[in-house]
């Protein structure tokens, strides 16, 4: 699949950072960074933008917040091209807290929000866009929302500035029908606007259903390294790579960098598939009870967690 | 997706044992025997019917050989209705070696073979046939097999009694896009027969490709519980059941099974997604170089590994 439009982001150290609280040395991100940046990816999403006013540095690590002296520590005078972006999630920034983009090593500011908060979405991406960044908007747990109130927020969002709109799987519940029917859907909202993927991997379908994603028309695709991510992980890049033809794409840099840094550090971090998040995912639920299991010493019993999960109790 | 028509076999033991030489106490055969009669899969696979002419006791478990002695201690007085099925492997069986399906608890022999042996394929299947099964044939590794040659083994199929023929993704290499074309060829070429999919995992499309294949009118599905099979293993059974809207599937005996044996058995016998494995799916080569690295004690340098198979010599 070669289509020049298609971008790649990698949200490694973003969403892989919800495992342990960003806690990511920084000549490990450094190490990440120059690798994308030699294989070509087009974005990296560095971390999420968040308020120190609620979220205290002694739990969380830098990524947590992106302020310009993190970023810089990273960046220095590498003269990489490649694009930065933070993730700002609803009620945990408030918006003094971005700067301008002029003032910025950040190109882009993606806002994650769920389809009931898609006004405050909005208005956040707003403030990006008049700031000088890029912005786009991640609707969450969609595949929790009634079609009705879909609708209503992609309809908001085809009134509004906002250029890019991504599909989340965030349960990692979806098939790819499911993908091809939403992908038509927003497309068929959004005209002019640009589709995005995130998928998760709770049923050993990120990668497939980011393929369908782009045959459906997707040309801004999440990825990350050896897909690490939180519970069953992301769509891993190297996989990604190999499948799109664009000559720009070198996966070689990626090779190296899964095998120093992330082979070594799946021993110490666990992700990826595993029964608890398949559970979740084919039941279509938050991840959450699932982590929970494999935080366990020892794994719960699994067909009682699932029995659990399935609430098929009558309720007329 | 619920077509009564679709068969699902499970091919745990017999692909599983590829990684471990069949090295399966009775009693662990057993219990995945019962947890699959009881979660309502068609079909076991329980291993291969090979001669002890070509190989020996010593070396492989029970389950490379399935004599009926092998076979009557697994299955006993269980009373269970799951289809038993054995694979023979051209030039490593011969007719003789097997019995009359009247005095066999077998019901089924799938031959696999090569394109190129696949008139020898179907000698042995009509033989099996003769004998009373059924029978099919597995068409390996596909993906390197020129077009030309791919259509005169679907016309010597298309005149043959074997009712059901397999795409055999060997190599894990297939997207989407290429099982769908497969599909549609095998279907053309061999009208009234049965397609069915055996897929593998190197770049985490097994169950993917299988969901794909079965869209695509596949009624005969091979997994495999939690996945296991040789290198990176094959679709999980767990997913394809979950994914299966066949009222007759019950997946919580699976869930059991896999946590008293599966689970545990990974922390000793190695299959799933890794790099290597990935890197020759990608590069749709055998296996066999992915698998001499992961076997060695230290991971080889995966970039030089990557660029040892590219063969990017110019060769006019």
């Amino acid at each position: 699949m070669f289509r020049p439009q298609i971008k790649v982001l990698d949200c490694t150290v973003r969403d892989g950072g919800l495992i342990n609280n960003w806690q990511f040395s920084d000549d490990f991100v450094r190490k990440v960074f120059l690798a994308l940046a030699r294989s070509g990816v087009d974005y990296m999403e560095i971390g999420y933008k968040s308020s120190e006013k609620y979220f205290s540095r002694k739990d969380n690590g830098a990524w947590k917040f992106c302020t310009e002296e993190d970023l810089k520590r990273i960046i220095g005078d590498t003269g990489a091209k490649m694009k930065l972006s933070a993730m700002a999630d609803i009620g945990r920034i408030d918006q003094e807290d971005i700067p301008l983009k002029k003032d910025s090593v950040l190109d882009m500011i993606r806002v994650a929000c769920y389809v009931k908060e898609v006004d405050k979405g909005i208005r956040l991406a707003h403030q990006c866009i008049d700031k000088g960044y890029e912005a786009t908007i991640n609707l969450m747990a969609v595949s929790k929302v009634l079609e009705r109130d879909l609708d209503e927020a992609l309809d908001d969002l085809s009134k509004s500035q906002v250029e890019t709109v991504y599909i989340v799987d965030s349960f990692g519940a979806m098939y790819s029908e499911q993908i091809h029917f939403l992908a038509k859907k927003y497309r068929e909202a959004l005209p002019g606007k640009e589709l995005g993927i995130h998928a998760h991997n709770n049923q050993q379908l990120a990668f497939a259903n980011t393929i369908e994603a782009i045959i459906a028309g997707a040309n801004r695709i999440d990825a990350t390294l050896y897909g690490m991510g939180r519970g069953a992980g992301n769509c891993p890049l190297e996989l990604l790579l190999s499948f799109l033809k664009n000559p720009k794409f070198d996966i070689r840099p990626i090779f190296e960098v899964i095998q120093d840094l992330f082979i070594p550090l799946k021993t110490e971090v666990e992700w990826g598939y595993h029964i608890p998040y398949m559970i979740t995912g084919v039941l279509n639920e938050h991840p959450r009870s699932g982590m929970k299991a494999m935080a366990e010493k020892n794994l719960p019993d699994l067909r009682k967690f699932y029995e659990g999960l399935l609430d098929d109790e009558p309720l007329e």
